[in-house]
């Protein structure tokens, strides 16, 4: 089948046709089928079940420095989780503060922290500005998203370039408002769009000049291991790359075992220096008791060193790269040479992230629904909920098998066909 | 030994070169006890042990309701979960949202989201008042008086009296000053004084007139079910008192395993109408991808039913029982009849609350702690860390062993005469 845009308008409403039977065919179905969310598939999660083993009513319960995980204590993580995580986040341990089960919990109380009292530097708790506001590389992370609108912050979108967020953009904005006092960066096979962020843009964020003088990176690593491939991309270490550049308090990293163990049941963390630490731990251990250290333990002891993180996450990989593999298949065979939507082929993460042509992703996801394909909803991937062309969707391969998943994507491929013909033929 | 307070200076200062001497005995052996805090003993501890069996790689890790605790999903708790607690909090499970491993940090939370949006009800966030105050009846929790602080919330102490906190007060105030949001109460069991609310109390405190539409109490029931006898304190359930009183959403109820199974690695719950919940989820949920699902599951599978649960905390008692008796017994023999110091015998809890003369409880502490002997900061218990009558310590058995437990007491009583001599002899 030829490039649609040159179809003339008897072709289009042939093919509208057509295409609407094969939609009805499926509708008949009544399919359930949901790739709406980064979830790990069961097999995944059963990498990890002998970790449920790995703590028993046997075990040593004491920490490499003699407490005892089973009671209180021991705020900021146990020494051998945090020596441990260190290596995989590339900073000294006594940078990291291994926390909960949810590295979003410590993003969203870093921001809470960061309104009420302010960063390290600040002159002023940021709430005391009429407005703050944070840079937001776009698509992105709804959740990240959700945590601005929670706190009133004003989100400018920032254009995603291949090799990172739109740098220019970037350096003007933060160099003239000393409102914006955060940016949100999913630096390796970014959220949706699989983009790792190149050494330019690394070294350009660790320079830049900020108007704020607390502005600071939200580096939500949270697929740092997260290959699909042998030669996997490379992220330059934003912690060295402040520091070097003299702006060492620029950055707190996070990460977690969500995608790693069990998403509910893992450990987050999170890393920055010693000057921001110390003035989160102030904050921090007035909200809490301290982690769960039992936890950390079952995770240091399931893992126990490096090789075996790398080969559990290759296990991960060939489990669901056949699934990152069909749909790219399926988006070549079905829209590839039809010049209504472009994708990008991602080397980690847990997403691809399409783009059909303008003002047709929300129709396309809302007749998917209709055909039981359930898919992010379209806009969640901007600030707001409002993809402002209206082009960007998110797939997410991990969870459903590979035969539901190819249904789906056929449904899925189908429905950019409908939307795109309807478009095409209205603008005739 | 005759009251103190009847000698005459001779004898004081006899009895000051004896106790003197004494305390230069102990001191010179290099004593190391620590009873600052109320964390469970060892054996306290592996009570529970067999709770890390009931989760391995063997079991069914779905719901009742067929969610994959490993996976992400499951908000606000495990179905079986919230029936388990809901029975403890003695509230319908729709009512419950089961959290992560910490009370403190489900309090800290909704205070801090209530500053920033307010409560189900309220005109404004709290944070657009100049001032917000609580309610803090004292001696109290530090650790409550802390999130005040982080906050810049105005603490009001509170007498408490036998039964509950002075309600003539609290009445007065409430009625009278819409900046007054919330009180603080451990109403069972308190911390530090081992007292429980009367009915009068709790029923004052559900019909009393508030000032503030959105006034609420942050009811921490931490130690509901932490008997120390078989004629257990009964608390009213305020859940339903606020419902009859025609103030459904005046209470939020706090609860925790942490001295059941194990701190740091047990499960956290709080309580409250369904408009009260409703409102919290919509923030509650851009905070965190869910608690730890499996934890819910190993605590559930290892209590099965509330008899077991009961019989848990039975073995807690035995274990700790002998601790509290040793401390009465040791204070009674050294401190009885001496007109020095006086305390209260809990039925529960965590903690021997203990009044010296006034002006002697800093210098006390500081004494101990010279001579190896660990006691919670003096202060500690009142707002802001200052005890308007300097008189009150909090002593906490439970964790030393019988023999480090007598000793430190033993040296602690010695420390309360010291300085009571020392007062008596300057007043002379």
């Amino acid at each position: 089948m030829s490039n649609f845009n040159s179809l003339a308008v008897s072709e289009l409403e042939a093919l509208q046709t057509e295409l609407k039977e094969k939609y009805e065919e499926y509708k008949s179905q009544n399919l359930n089928l949901d790739m709406s969310r980064g979830k790990p598939c069961t097999e995944q999660l059963d990498l990890s079940l002998e970790m449920l083993d790995t703590v028993t009513s046997n075990s040593n319960l004491k920490t490499a420095d003699g407490v005892d995980t089973r009671n209180y204590g021991g705020l900021e993580g146990i020494p051998e989780a945090k020596e441990f995580f260190a290596s995989i986040l590339e900073v000294n341990p006594k940078n990291v503060i291994i926390g909960g089960n949810s590295s979003l919990t410590m993003m969203h109380d870093t921001v809470s922290r960061a309104m009420f009292h302010g960063v390290y530097g600040s002159e002023v708790p940021w709430i005391k500005f009429p407005t703050v506001k944070f840079l937001c590389p776009s698509p992105g992370y709804d959740r990240h998203f959700a945590i601005c609108e929670l706190f009133n912050i004003e989100m400018i979108v920032i254009d995603m370039l291949e090799d990172g967020p739109d740098m220019d953009q970037v350096e003007k904005l933060v160099g003239e408002d000393e409102t914006i006092k955060g940016m949100w960066c999913v630096p390796k096979y970014s959220n949706p769009d699989g983009i790792t962020y190149s050494n330019e843009v690394v070294e350009r964020l660790a320079n830049m000049k900020t108007k704020a003088r607390d502005f600071r990176l939200f580096w939500d690593n949270a697929y740092a291991i997260h290959h699909l491939t042998d030669t996997p991309d490379e992220l330059k270490n934003i912690f060295t790359a402040c520091e070097e550049a003299g702006n060492p308090d620029r950055v707190i990293i996070f990460s977690s075992t969500s995608k790693v163990t069990f998403p509910g049941s893992g450990v987050a963390m999170m890393a920055a220096s010693e000057n921001n630490l110390d003035f989160f731990r102030t904050q921090m251990f007035v909200q809490t008791i301290g982690p769960d250290k039992i936890n950390q333990l079952r995770h240091v002891k399931f893992f126990k060193n490096t090789d075996n993180l790398k080969a559990h996450m290759e296990k991960h990989a060939s489990i669901i790269k056949p699934k990152f593999d069909r749909v790219l298949q399926l988006l070549s065979e079905e829209l590839g040479d039809k010049g209504i939507a472009s994708w990008k082929k991602p080397n980690g993460g847990y997403f691809i992230s399409l783009n059909t042509l303008e003002g047709c992703a929300k129709k396309t996801v809302q007749l998917a629904g209709e055909a039981g394909v359930k898919l992010t909803g379209a806009g969640a991937t901007y600030p707001y909920g409002k993809d402002p062309k209206d082009r960007n969707i998110r797939l997410a391969p991990t969870f459903p098998s590979l035969e539901e998943l190819s249904k789906a994507i056929e449904i899925f491929c189908l429905c950019v066909q409908i939307v795109s013909v309807e478009k095409l033929l209205a603008e005739k």
